[in-house]
């Protein structure tokens, strides 16, 4: 982890820039697979299986059977905490529920907005160098309060062709059966296009490595709408001298496990906390499984000592992080100058991996400065707002002299016909 | 227009399809476009605009003095209309404010979100074949109640360097003072990218031909935010015995009017309408300027008479229009039955050119059956939500369980450590 000490303002921008892992070749590669699929169907995906998976699949869809082997292999214990960071996540998701307000804008012109849920979503769930059953809980469960129609679950087997249990138990705890036994790229094809077995949905959600990011790319390209632009993920930690090294480094650390792509960052206006931190990262590094992605995330990262919080602030708002962690004194003092972050933790003991799992807030969230234009997903994500505007024979003789101008000055004069028309049939009624 | 009776749900879906005006090279041409102006900057800019429009430009930013000129070119008429339908507008987003709420999922566990303004947005602005002034109100209007800290504006000249005083006026109306005379492609690539004279933007809003829409497409790829993926304009038309076939094929000749490659599509259950429809069709064309554009329009264009109303909900729910008009008896009654639609007009006298102009929704809406997924503008698309989570030492002691449980079944170690250290101070604390 490299130390900085006051950078300019000038050089602030080049730190901002996220490190990018080269993979040559990626698009032309994904383009490949995502017309294969197109293509063969149910077949490309077999054949995608058995050449990177090394797997032999008869049937893509999971069966009831196996999900009521992988019920009995979860522990109690697991059962326990997934049910209770359900019941959290469901909680603060049910409160993004919006009323509908009927507003007229004149009167006899009334306009509102309708909640509708998008029919049909498509879960895309890694099971790779860890089985992320969170993930499930983080989409299916706004998307079940939204109401979508129909969830669908893609998400890749071990070499033996079997899903982890925890993926299988935590979507079967939800409701959802349709799971497919599909990973990477394909799957996002599979999701965007159908095939035999899998119907096309309308949106597709979930995180993935370099090829499923990049079909998710390719695929919204193509008019496919997904949850968010993806990259690697990053954490930002503000502390003053109120903060617990042995804290900061826990947190730094279990954002830098995820990959060795993740870049974390640690700002303080207290330069002998660095040193702390330091000596806590090398302590608590030797104890975890992931040590070695750790160390690579680490050299890729950096922390800086400022001369004062605001310019900590102020850093953080121009890298706009996917997670900010505020370790300060009174951090709720500081959350109006937050511009540009995903998920804000206030204090010592909101730490990344409460949201992470249990706190109730979502996890899928804006990565690589994205947060400066776009919000993590939410209930808002699986919904589309339906405009409904009524307007009475008085609404219109109201606005219609308006719209003929303004229609008129814009030189669409069919536009201005649909009103004369309507109003000169009132006037001839009168 | 073709007519079409009682087609089959099986070929439903391929009446769907949107008609397609080929552009051969389309993208090729629009990366060399982007590539320039990434390379060169205003100096690319100035080169197309000489090459594309034969108008050299010296300065690229729209001046005062221009602005003071277009002001007083501007009727008293159309400032007035401008200022009526800026009013409705507002009032209508203004209602789109969320109100925080702050939920305690679990005791000392409380979240919330924050509606920040995106800082920085662009807004592109056609000026060809029509001055869509109208489009800058209902983009900038939301944009200002957000709290967007910069509006850019880009937007074409006419031959002689000049840009319609309408637009000039609206912009400045607003307080909108960055106006830059640059159109096409080249415009979006200046807001994402920034050039000597225009500073980069977070988001880019805004209607175009091909040319834009491919190249926001392509900049989206490369993570700039836009507001919606864009496809030609089109109107989807239920009505049964009781509407006016003269209000129906004026309300279809005002999306046909937008461009050759416009849909508009007429269902009904009453197939005696469907002949009035068409003379009144024939009847108005005569009247409009843009009756050749329109002529094109309605040759990509039908009707269905279906057996019942239903069946045509069901059609339109499948097509998922950008405007659909339910010119029905008690049309409210329908509101809970459509399922996919960017803006509804209800009743005889809700006419689509209301909610164009000027009854406060907003006009910028999903083409192309992107209302499957997508929501028009609104306040939303000018604002990220940021999660907040405030986790005091109990709080972290109800969830902490879970949350070690969690990770540890994930195999991310480094996460349930950061909940270890934290509850074990607090332990060793008692």
């Amino acid at each position: 982890m490299k130390h900085i000490i006051n950078p300019p303002i000038s050089e602030w921008a080049s730190l901002c820039k996220r490190p990018i892992l080269p993979n040559e070749y990626l698009e032309e590669k994904v383009i490949n697979i995502i017309n294969k699929v197109q293509m063969d169907g149910d077949k490309a995906l077999k054949e995608f299986a058995l050449a990177f998976d090394k797997v032999s699949l008869i049937d893509l869809q999971v069966s009831a059977v196996e999900i009521d082997i992988a019920t009995n292999e979860v522990t109690a214990e697991l059962k326990e905490a997934i049910s209770i960071a359900a019941h959290n996540i469901r909680t603060f998701h049910l409160g993004q529920k919006e009323n509908e307000l009927i507003v007229e804008t004149i009167p006899g012109v009334t306009c509102w907005r309708k909640s509708v849920a998008i029919a049909n979503v498509g879960l895309y769930i890694p099971g790779g160098s860890a089985p992320l059953f969170s993930t499930i809980l983080m989409l299916a469960i706004p998307a079940q309060i939204a109401g979508c129609k129909r969830i669908s679950l893609c998400t890749p087997t071990d070499k033996n062709g079997n899903i982890h249990a925890s993926i299988l138990y935590t979507a079967s705890f939800l409701g959802i059966t349709e799971i497919y036994k599909v990973g990477g790229a394909q799957a996002i094809a599979a999701l965007a296009y159908g095939t035999q077995s899998i119907a096309k949905v309308d949106k597709i959600f979930g995180p993935g490595n370099q090829y499923v990011t990049k079909s998710k790319e390719l695929v919204q390209k193509n008019g496919i709408a997904i949850d968010l632009p993806a990259g690697p993920s990053e954490v930002l930690v503000i502390a003053d001298k109120n903060a617990d090294a042995s804290f900061i480094a826990s947190d730094l650390l279990s954002q830098a496990e995820h990959g060795a792509d993740s870049q974390v960052v640690f700002l303080t206006d207290d330069q002998t906390l660095v040193e702390k931190v330091k000596l806590n990262l090398l302590k608590q590094l030797k104890k975890i499984p992931r040590a070695d992605i750790a160390e690579k995330a680490l050299a890729n990262s950096f922390s800086i000592a400022f001369n004062s919080l605001q310019e900590c602030l102020d850093f953080s708002n121009l890298y706009a992080p996917e997670h900010l962690i505020l370790a300060i004194k009174e951090s709720e003092k500081y959350v109006d100058k937050i511009e540009n972050a995903g998920s804000v933790f206030l204090g010592n003991y909101s730490c990344e991996s409460a949201g992470d799992y249990a706190s109730g807030t979502n996890h899928t969230l804006p990565t690589n400065g994205y947060a400066r234009s776009y919000s993590g997903v939410s209930l808002d994500s699986f919904i589309k707002k339906i405009t409904f505007q009524k307007i009475t024979e008085d609404g219109l003789k109201n606005i219609g002299k308006t719209i003929e101008v303004m229609a008129e000055a814009e030189q669409l004069m069919a536009h201005k016909n649909a009103v004369t028309i309507r109003l000169k049939k009132l006037s001839d009624e009168q």
